[in-house]
């Protein structure tokens, strides 16, 4: 055997007298947990943490440098209160480490994340009229698509924007949906508005603006609705896991995502739809997941693509919006697509085929 | 006279029949938008816009294209809009051109906005006992500083985290404020706090996360208290300066605004500072502008050097966290500074002298 | 007719003789570029513009502020300079306005931007021995593939990195190249070096630190050989396609175009795949567009799914990176494929099913 | 003595027997670097790694889960491969922890990098005339300015904007400098070009674009010419370091950093000074570090409150652009001082005083 060799026997050797400890360590971890549960401490104490760290900055000679070591334990006083508490990431309600199995969300006899049945939700940016309403609904219904979305509470950069109709908007919606047998969904902005809201849809949205609103996610966890949360602005693919966490942590497990695109310096594009964003929601959640090409994009020439994009990497479900004459639109002029070019669109989703690689 | 200089004397005297033309329609725009204000119709009709440009298209013959004349249009057709519309952006409430002098913001006897008078804003991330709160007052105190800011109700992007001590936090920093003689400034999340709030802080601080909860900005518009406003995480200035205008729009107009960093790729400081952000919002806006230094770096060794920077830009205040024991605290240990750094910072700050250039 | 109808028929009466100057203007404004072209003199004359802004400010009476009527004759003398420009951007020799038609590259006998047949492009990060070479050469060989890539000058964040193995990485490709039947390509870092690329290699690649090297670019403008242009870091899609026509007008018309993901705030990848990059760079330009799947994400698990979102979206070509053993590769180990996983991509990509909506 | 405090006894015990085992194979693994180092075998050995990676787990029984203890021991192997290598980071060239004192470079007999003596550098963006550079270079003169720059060589998005004189720029920069008494830097951006330019001028820029373009930064250390290196339009301040790496390495010693901007979200400036990297830069390396406010803001309105701010948070020196008629330059109109602009900001400058806060 060479020196070489000798030397790495001795290190393997080392690993595994270094593992031992480190699982008794966390056995005896494990235990103080129980025990704090028992009296109803805190499990985390940084005195106490604090106290360890500095004892073994004594007792530390080298080579190691002292900050070596102490962020060595620092990771094993994490491993260790993570053994602790239940609260770890690992068995966040949202994770599909939890559940393994797809969660289906029911919008009354609609299925939203069942593999290989992706849904389309359509409508305006914003209700404007009845009459606006019920086109758009005929042109969904001719389509065979059950779900309507319309903004009755619309987050405005400028307080001087167009609002939003309100609850009359929401009156609207729902006179349309059961006139033509549509779901609807609609986006809530204020936690007290939250109850109310649930009479009126069958889909609350929260906006991207309001996915760290952490009042209106906790109000929304609250109710039996489904809720739909799009991605922040500029939340990381974490963040947006913690966010749909605070519904579930607070009792309300039909909950969809939707990525609507990232802020990032690109210009070409209203955001940057961050694609691989489905696939890791996907693998981390179990929750459906959408893909907004209209936000994402604010592009009409881009919805087809992006549409064809989401299908192909599995999304759950693809939103898009639909004018009766967006030229004159209130809100979002630019990126809506017409009736007849929603028609278009569709048939030219439907009739995709992927070329031969 | 050459070709060539007849060529442009002709040109310049197009150029003054275009001007006069140009004049006549503002002229005549203007005259159009009185009308429909006393009609109460919206001044932007996209119907009759998009009408005129089909028409100019129509009898387009070149050699400008379609495009071309129609880009042209638009621009001109902006121009007017911009004369017609009260709303349009140099008269925000918020702005300069609305108000050309600073705005002084009154917390009890502390001025807030007075050139050269920068403000220090300290105190710890969260309010997490009376003991600690009394322990970092007491350093206010003796360090001059009139405000401590302490937060009690936490957006924490986990729902496992701490999430503040709620009102019971609000008390505290009350009872401490009374007993030491300082303002108090905490963050509100909920929209139906507001009222609350204004019983026990002096300050209502909005931050980041919430900067376009448009609710909750509307709510601090109907009080008097002062609010502090911070910059959304990935908010363009235009953006913070709409946010601005909601609070003044719904009558409270004692706000001040506070860059705190934005989301960028690097990923050596928690956040990039925009310094540049500070005389941007000096120049467009009345309001005082303050620098949170800890949010912004994330880095205690970046506290003093980007607090100098503040100040010399031009700052009316900085913000910075304290805590009697940081590495112990329940939120953001890595990040505030002890009582003893927190001297030393403030007589390295306030020491500092500009280098000759 | 009411006042507002007699209003607007006058509104539309201005705009009609509004347009009537315009073109006026722009007729003389092409003839002044003639007589120009003529002389050899600049097209662009910023001291007669300034003039002529100057004269016009002097003349203006309002209702429109100086600033307004000076911005709008801006863009009149920005569209007129156009006019005059062959050099404007509708006339790029990248533009899909200057060419309808797609570009078809032809690798020697592998034809590239053919719609409906995207091309697959794969092989190791780094050259490192013939053996690895080879390996990866059968694999590929047996998977029906033509063009291997593989680096021999790597751009590498640190000196002290594996820099490649230079020319020696290019000959080895050649041999391999030779010996399967397969086209090759690999990154040519230095102007110097473009000539003798054109040796050892049918594509060469210019990677995303170099999109806007332009000497690099110049270089490569002056061969035949088929030049492989990856977007950079954080370049907008304005830039890099302005990137391409500096190798197209240089002479070299054999450009595809690269989206390799773009840095944002998010961590979760590596970069960011800017999936809509795809359909406005068709849009935009005739030139073939790849997406390379590896570096956008930098995640063994999103080839998959994104190769899927690449053929979906209407990319002619993707690129992947594989390696007989990837935990062992000199240069990013954690997101090459080996053989196995190679070959069942490929499986599960040309499997892939598009789910009907 | 408490069951708690008994089990927390034992855990520090426990800490310790894991401290000595650490150490004992820190020294192991510093032991077997040596040997390596012999053999002249590469440190890292991923197969080896791998292998005690499974090893590891097939002895791993709980409670911790084999990820988590992979997850530990990775931090220990790399702590330990750290230890091994010369070329970690805290050894890098540039480093402070190699070089604790502040590099001064000297152009001539200008020193660059004392502490408290910052240095402004000015010019024109472009060398566009004799007679152009001869204004400003008097204007420098007259306020005591020994550096003067001006870009012969430049890089532009598109291959139709004016590219620069070329080695004309470069020897009117010399003749102005050899007339006026001043030190000159200009934009090299071919590697092929580095040795000719050492002839013309007194510092060679590598720019924004070009920082890791590692051929010309490698060709750059070959000389002894002091380097001014811009930041990357989007490089981290990691890849900032290395890329001032890349240069000593070579044998160069005399480098300069320059913060100039990165790009952002944010479209109110050009790019976003990121202020914080000044300091950032100071402590992590021992060279001296400018700001370029020109570049980094892209606003005229902006120069002065951002230099205040430069000048406040230590940087060794200030970049500016400079232009006798601005308005009519031929890169960079919007973003030039003139003449009396120059000499105001200056005065401004000089005379700013800090606020006491």
């Amino acid at each position: 055997m060479s020196n070489l060799e000798q030397m790495r026997a001795e290190l393997q050797e080392l690993n595994l007298q270094l593992l031992d400890l480190m699982n008794q360590r966390a056995a005896l971890s494990k235990a103080i947990g129980e025990v704090k549960r028992k009296q109803g401490t805190n499990k985390f104490d940084p005195e106490f943490e604090r106290h360890m760290l500095n004892q073994i900055a004594e007792h530390n000679h080298g080579p190691f440098e002292d900050s070596t070591v102490q962020h060595l334990f620092k990771q094993i006083f994490k491993a260790c209160l993570d053994l602790q508490q239940d609260s770890s990431k690992k068995l966040l309600l949202v994770s599909r480490k939890k559940k393994a199995e797809d969660t289906v969300v029911q919008i009354g006899d609609v299925k939203v994340g069942v593999a290989g049945h992706p849904l389309m939700i359509a409508g305006p940016c914003s209700v404007e009229s009845l009459e606006q309403v019920r086109e758009v609904a005929k042109a969904l219904k001719e389509q065979g698509i059950g779900v309507l979305r319309g903004g009755a509470f619309k987050p405005r950069t400028s307080p001087y924007d167009f609002q939003g109709l309100g609850v009359e908007g929401l009156e609207i919606l729902r006179q349309v949906g059961d006139e033509f047998g549509l779901k609807v969904i609609s986006e809530i902005v204020n936690p007290s508005d939250i109850e109310m809201a649930t009479k009126y849809v069958d889909v609350i949205q929260i906006g991207a603006r309001n996915m760290q609103n952490f009042e209106l996610l906790k109000a929304a966890g609250r109710v039996n609705t489904p809720v739909l949360l799009k991605r922040g602005l500029s939340a990381t693919i974490e963040e947006f896991i913690y966010a749909a966490e605070y519904i579930l942590s607070n009792g309300n497990t039909n909950v969809m995502l939707c990525e609507r695109g990232i802020r990032t310096y690109e210009k070409a594009t209203r955001n940057t739809l961050d694609i691989s964003a489905v696939p890791i929601l996907k693998q981390e959640t179990h929750l459906p997941v959408f893909v907004d090409v209209t936000h994402s994009t604010g592009r009409r020439d881009l919805l087809l693509p992006t549409a064809r994009a989401a299908v192909a990497i599995g999304a759950d479900g693809v939103m898009v919006e639909v004018h009766p004459d967006p030229e004159t639109a209130l809100s979002d002029a630019k990126q809506q697509l017409s009736i007849p070019q929603f028609n278009e669109f569709m048939s030219e989703l439907r009739a995709t085929k992927l070329s031969q690689i």
